[in-house]
């Protein structure tokens, strides 16, 4: 069979399954997802071995030691992944909601309905841990999903896969409404992400180089993340001992993450105070900090930021520094440089604090806060899909309820227009 | 200066006025609002004027009447671009908006603020009156507005441009905030809609040729509209004064819009006791009418339906009628032909009720209520920029809120992530 007809295949059941899954009641959908849990771990040695079959073929491949990492299956992620499943379970069903109901002038009632987006396709990396998450999303907001994960993680990801069918049998539910593919054509992602007709919605999850890519030739919207240039702005009404710690925490805790700071902003009233002993800081954990003029004359033996440097994700081990003259020089560089991902103030001051959140355009905004915290799970949405630095439908991490959107309910007693 | 150009030159500007839209406060957007209300009051001469050029070169390219109509301002059409614009001004602000602010168990308070989307670029047909009311919910929704109306009513919108204008001078506002694209070329649409740096989103209306054009090329995300099959389905459970009322109504009140009924579904049971007195009033009004062979059965003289007439929005003195087994029948056909715009349920019988509207997944489903009340007046959002049938971030008549999004906000009082 070609890559074409076999995606279509896919998408075809994908979207029946789809108006089975918007209807399926919430406990059918809890009884699949606990279902599915007890079958990963019940299936525990069969996953470990038929990931070591992809972990070998990818050190064959020679691919780097993070990537076997991420690839890597253990016994505890296996039991994270089961209990992420339970969590979404233990999660509220946010299909079917009312919300909003008003009488209008001519009698009708009118509200909003949270629906499902019909059929949903995730392209990832190879890391196995996603299929499961994502099924188990996609399935608790009542979507049906196609998922696309790296072609080095084929075995590991059949093997969830036949997990996660399991836990859909158990329900009552359709095995179509999470489908994985089976190909590692990479024209199958091609097809995918131009099944108008089956498809509503692409969430990529991956390097910027795949999101680009789908940038050019997706014709499905997507729900996706770009860059995380993320920044702290510390003004001179901070509170030293907040700055510290934020600044520390918000470059340091993980230097790989999305919402991990890249460039420190430092209001020219305090740098002389704050800069040294957070440099310090800085210096004693290896961040290699590239700094402008104003810093560098404060911390001696800082290296000299070029323009770049300030529009670079680096998710490594530096940070640049620039000293700006105040709130609106560090909310016009965040305008010019960020990319609208997740921005913190520190400040004591209420004013500039308002002024930070009402006009940083990012899908986090924050006031003595560390930018790590942007993620589903600190913000109480009990699990997320990702990040989403889009302006339209959901921005910051989405969770269920990003897999949902609102449809109008009329209710009337026969009403007609006038 | 070549189209690229200047269309650049747009997209700059309006993206600096964006941020300008995003702060300003809510008494300087409704000052301009009014200030512009009373500019075109204030212009009316010049308004007909011009408007009159324009007019006069389209009938001379034999435009249809329809178009002709469409195009034409009158003292009464005036008097409704500067009403619809102080109606706006009565409106809720909506940007700024804080809601769902919750204490999570770090500590952090974590809710979202309503946001504009930045730059909305709106492509039209030559209806003058689109100008004002497009540039007027921008405006109070925050966001900068590039207007692309059709090249036969470019002088119309040229001087209501000097007014929208006016008005944001009034209020100290920038006047790039809603730019009216001065050019005819088509090129300039090619332009708007590949200029992803300085447009967020895209709004296009107008007939289905546009839109599937702007489906092709747009790399930018749309809120937009393509069909409107809609559907009353008259259960057998239906009071008859009601089914006749609706089906009428949804029919015939108005033949050329998009939430109008195009496919009548008939249950079984019922067919006999309801088709001929409905037929009877279509045939008054002039409704043709194309049946299954039950239906045609009932009522003699009715045409044959083919497999395109379930398929079709007529906009138009036309309807199809099928007679279905029951509930089950009517959402397979909805679901098979419909266009997921607006569908109606006639039934007293509350558990058909609640799975019409949970199964059925359009942008607006109705029990006991004309499918002509899919509107933004008539759903009481003030005003409507245009109907939305996609699934992503608004559904159904998008208002002010359409406009915008939410972005996540956090407090904390030096809060770190562990």
């Amino acid at each position: 069979m070609d890559v074409q007809t076999y995606m279509l295949g896919i998408g075809k059941a994908a979207r029946a399954a789809s108006r089975a899954m918007a209807v399926a009641d919430t406990r059918a959908k809890n009884t699949a997802l606990t279902a599915m849990a007890a079958a990963i771990e019940h299936a525990a040695k069969v996953l470990l071995r038929e990931n070591a079959r992809d972990v070998e073929a990818a050190k064959a491949k020679k691919l780097d030691a993070a990537a076997v990492d991420r690839l890597t299956l253990t016994t505890a992620r296996i039991e994270g992944m089961a209990d992420g499943l339970r969590q979404i379970a233990a999660l509220p069903d946010p299909v079917g909601e009312i919300g909003n109901l008003k009488y209008q002038p001519t009698g009708i009632q009118v509200g909003q309905m949270r629906v499902p987006l019909g059929v949903i396709g995730i392209i990832y990396e190879s890391r196995p841990n996603v299929t499961a998450d994502a099924a188990g999303l996609c399935l608790k907001s009542g979507n049906a999903a196609i998922l696309r994960g790296g072609s080095e993680a084929l075995h590991s990801n059949q093997a969830i896969a036949a997990c996660v069918h399991e836990g859909l049998k158990a329900a009552g539910l359709p095995e179509t409404a999470v489908q994985v593919i089976e190909i590692s054509d990479r024209a199958a992602v091609g097809e995918l992400i131009t099944m108008q007709d089956y498809v509503d919605v692409i969430v990529p999850r991956g390097g910027k180089g795949l999101i680009e890519r789908l940038m050019q030739e997706s014709r499905i919207p997507m729900i996706k993340h770009l860059h995380g240039v993320c920044h702290v702005y510390i003004d001179d009404k901070a509170d030293i001992d907040k700055a510290l710690r934020i600044a520390d925490n918000a470059k340091t805790q993980r230097l790989g993450t999305c919402n991990t700071m890249e460039t420190l902003l430092v209001a020219r009233g305090i740098a002389e105070k704050i800069l040294p002993p957070l440099c310090k800081i800085y210096a004693d954990k290896k961040i290699e900090l590239r700094g402008d003029d104003a810093a560098r004359a404060i911390v001696p033996g800082m290296k000299a930021a070029t323009g770049d440097d300030w529009h670079t994700e680096y998710l490594d081990a530096i940070l640049s520094v620039r000293v700006v003259d105040g709130l609106d020089a560090a909310i016009d560089h965040i305008a010019r440089y960020g990319s609208q991902h997740t921005d913190a103030i520190v400040t004591e001051d209420i004013t500039r604090a308002r002024r930070f959140l009402r006009e940083v355009d990012s899908s986090s905004v924050m006031v003595n806060a560390s930018t790590r915290f942007a993620d589903g799970y600190e913000y109480g949405l009990g699990a997320e899909i990702g990040i989403s630095t889009d302006k339209l439908h959901a921005r910051g991490p989405v969770g269920l309820e990003g897999l949902t959107s609102l449809k109008y309910v009329v209710f009337g007693d026969g009403q007609v227009r006038g």
